[in-house]
C-alpha cells in the first residue's frame, strides 16, 4: 500500500454558529433565504471563515475509459472519450461553456483514456493505464492502479491549490462510466442493481437490460467487499472515479467546499466517505441527475441537491450551474446589512 | 378607462424549432441538458432570435403599502416598507446584493409607499397613492388608481428598454402584500382561502388564522369578479401588484423574457395573463417559494419553477438566483460545438 490519506479536519461548529447568528441579524424575515442560509452556514463551518470568500474556482474533469464498454453498455463508441477531451480543452463542450461564464478553471486530467492523447495541449497527462479492464470478467483495476489514480487526484488538487483555490467542483468524461458508478452504488448500498441502473447517455430498453445483466455478473464475479472501499473501487470502479476520490480527499483536507456533479462524481464521493467519514460535511450536491441511481447516491450521502433540472450530461455541467447559487449564499452572508446598520424595524 | 394595453406578439415557433434542431446537433447526449434545453428553446421563440443574447438585465422592484396591514396580518410594522426601499437603493438588501453579482440593474419604483420618500435618491418616484386602502372594508383601490399604476409599470419598463434590455426580472417590497396576493389567488382560482394563505414574513398560528379571516371577509365584502381581472386587482390587489402587471404587459409586448420571483409577482402574472393570455409563453418561474400559495399560482400559470430553495423573501431575490441558469441555457445553445464541428462520433 502506497496510499497515505491526509487528515480531514472537522467542521468548525463555532464559526458556523457565528454565521447563524449573523443571518438572524440581516435585513430579512428570519430564515427567509432558506437553503441559501444553510449553505452559507455550512461553508463558514467548513472553511472556518465567518465571511467565507469564493474567488478561485476550478472544475476537475477526470477522463478515463472503461473496459466494460466492450459489452455494449453505452450508446456511444469508446473513441468519444478522447474526442470529448479535445472538445473540452477547446472550450466547446458543455462544461467548458458553463465554466467560462462562472469564471471556473477547467482542469482536465487524463488518468486513463484508452487512446494516446499526449499531444493534446491543456490536458494534465497522468495516464495510469489505457483504460480499466472489463469488470464483467474480473477486477477493473489492480490495487496499485487504484492507488496511483487516487494519488494522481490528490496531487492534481494540491498543485492547483498552490496558486489559490476556494471551491472545488468535480466532473468526468468516460464512455461507459455509468456502469461502474451503478455497480459501486449497488455494492455499497446493497440495493438491487435494477434500482440504481439507468440509460446513461441514452440506451434503449434492450441496452438497459444488457447493462443490468453486465453489472449483476460483475458483482457475482468480483464479490466486492462493501466494507472495504478500495476493494470496491478496484474491482468494479474506474480510473476516472479513483482520480476523483483523490481530489475529494485532498480538497476536504484543505477545508475546501466540494461541489459534486451527477452520478459518477457521486459514486466517487461514496468511496471517499467510506475511506474517511469526516469528508461528508465538505460535500455539496449541485443537482439531482436524471440518471436513475443518483437519487440513491444523494440519499446515502445525506445530501439534498440544490438543483433539479433533469440534467444527465456529466462533465461537471451540473456543478457549474450550482456555482452561482453557492456564491450567492456567501454574498448575502457577507454583504447584506443588519437591521441595526440599516435602521430597519423589527417585528 | 385610460388603459391601452399593447399588442403581444406570439412566440415564433419556427425560431424555437431551429433551436431544437441545433440542440440535437450539439456535442452531448440527446436531451441531456434537460430543462436548460427547454429554456433556451423557449427564449429563442420569445425573442425570435436563433442565438438569443442576454446582456442587459434589470429587476423591477415595485414598492407599495397596503391598508390591510392595519389588520395585523404581517409580522413586521408598516414603516419597514420605506426602510427597506432605502436599504435596497443603498445596495444592502438581499435583492441588491444578489443583483450586483449577476450584473442586473435594480430599478426601484415607489408606486404607493405610505411614507413620503421623495428624498430618496435612486428611487423612481411615481407614487399613485400613499398606500392602498384596507381591502377588508372595501375596494383596495379605485379603478383609476389601478390604471395609473399599470401605466406606471408600462412606462417604467419602456423607459428602461430604451437604453437596452434583454431580460426583465420582477420584485416587490410592501409590508402585508402576501394578503392581496393570496386574495387574488383565491379569487381567480376559486380555491379555498385556507389553501393559498401562508405565514408571509413569519406570522404565528394566531396571526395566520386572523389573516385567513381577513381575506375571507375581503372576498365577501368586495365580491371580486374572477372573469374581470381589473376588478379583482382593484378590489383585492395592491399598487405594487398593479405596477408589476404593467411591467409584465410591456415586457411581453417587446418580446422580453420575464422572470417571476415568488408569490406576489406570481399574483401579478395571473392578472396579466387574465388581461392578455398571449403573455403566458414569455413567463419564466424562477423558483418555488416556501409561501404556501405559490404552488397554486405556478400551476395556474402552467409554469414549473427552475429552483426550489425554500426562499420566502421576495424583493426579486429568487429571480436573481435564476438569472445565471437562464443565461447558461442561452450560452450552451450559442457556444457549444456541434458533433461535426468537434469531430465527435455519434451513436
Amino acid at each position: 500500500m502506497n496510499l497515505h490519506l491526509p487528515h480531514i479536519p472537522p467542521i468548525n461548529k463555532i464559526t458556523a454558529e457565528k454565521a447563524v447568528i449573523r443571518h438572524n441579524e440581516l435585513t430579512k424575515p428570519l430564515g427567509s433565504l432558506g437553503r441559501l442560509e444553510d449553505l452559507s452556514i455550512q461553508i463558514a463551518g467548513m472553511t472556518d471563515q465567518e465571511h467565507p470568500q469564493i474567488h478561485q474556482k476550478a472544475v476537475f474533469v477526470f477522463a478515463a475509459d472503461h473496459g466494460v464498454a466492450e459489452e455494449g453498455i453505452s450508446a456511444y463508441p469508446v473513441e468519444v472519450t478522447a474526442q470529448m477531451v479535445a472538445n473540452i480543452v477547446k472550450g466547446k463542450a458543455a462544461v467548458s461553456v458553463l465554466a467560462k461564464h462562472v469564471a471556473a478553471k477547467v482542469v482536465v486530467v487524463d488518468v486513463g483514456v484508452a487512446k494516446d492523447i499526449s499531444h493534446l495541449f491543456g490536458v494534465i497527462h497522468r495516464k495510469v493505464a489505457f483504460g480499466s479492464r472489463n469488470l464483467r470478467l474480473g477486477p477493473a483495476m489492480e490495487l496499485e492502479q487504484v492507488e496511483l489514480a487516487i494519488n494522481c487526484g490528490m496531487q492534481v488538487l494540491d498543485e492547483q491549490a498552490k496558486s489559490g483555490l476556494d471551491l472545488v467542483a468535480l466532473g468526468e468524461i468516460g464512455i461507459g462510466n455509468t456502469t461502474p458508478a451503478a455497480t459501486i452504488t449497488s455494492a455499497i448500498t446493497g440495493l438491487p442493481v435494477e434500482s440504481v441502473t439507468g440509460r446513461g447517455t441514452g440506451l434503449d430498453d434492450l441496452g438497459l437490460l444488457r447493462k443490468i445483466e453486465v453489472i449483476k455478473e460483475s458483482i457475482r464475479v468480483n464479490q466486492p467487499d462493501p466494507n472495504n472501499a478500495l476493494d470496491v473501487l478496484a474491482k468494479v470502479g474506474g480510473l476516472d472515479i479513483a482520480g476523483l476520490v483523490g481530489v475529494i480527499v485532498a480538497a476536504a483536507a484543505r477545508r475546501l467546499p466540494i461541489v459534486l456533479d451527477g452520478f459518477i462524481t457521486g459514486a466517487a464521493a461514496m468511496i471517499a466517505v467510506k475511506l474517511r467519514s469526516e469528508i461528508k460535511p465538505y460535500l455539496i450536491a449541485s443537482h439531482l441527475s436524471a440518471e436513475v441511481g443518483h437519487r440513491t447516491v444523494c440519499k446515502w450521502l445525506g445530501l439534498e441537491p440544490l438543483l433539479d433540472l433533469k440534467l444527465r450530461l456529466g462533465e461537471g455541467s451540473g456543478a457549474m450551474l450550482a456555482v452561482p447559487i453557492i456564491e450567492s449564499a456567501v454574498h448575502v452572508l457577507n454583504e447584506m446589512a443588519t437591521f441595526n446598520e440599516a435602521g430597519v424595524s423589527r417585528k
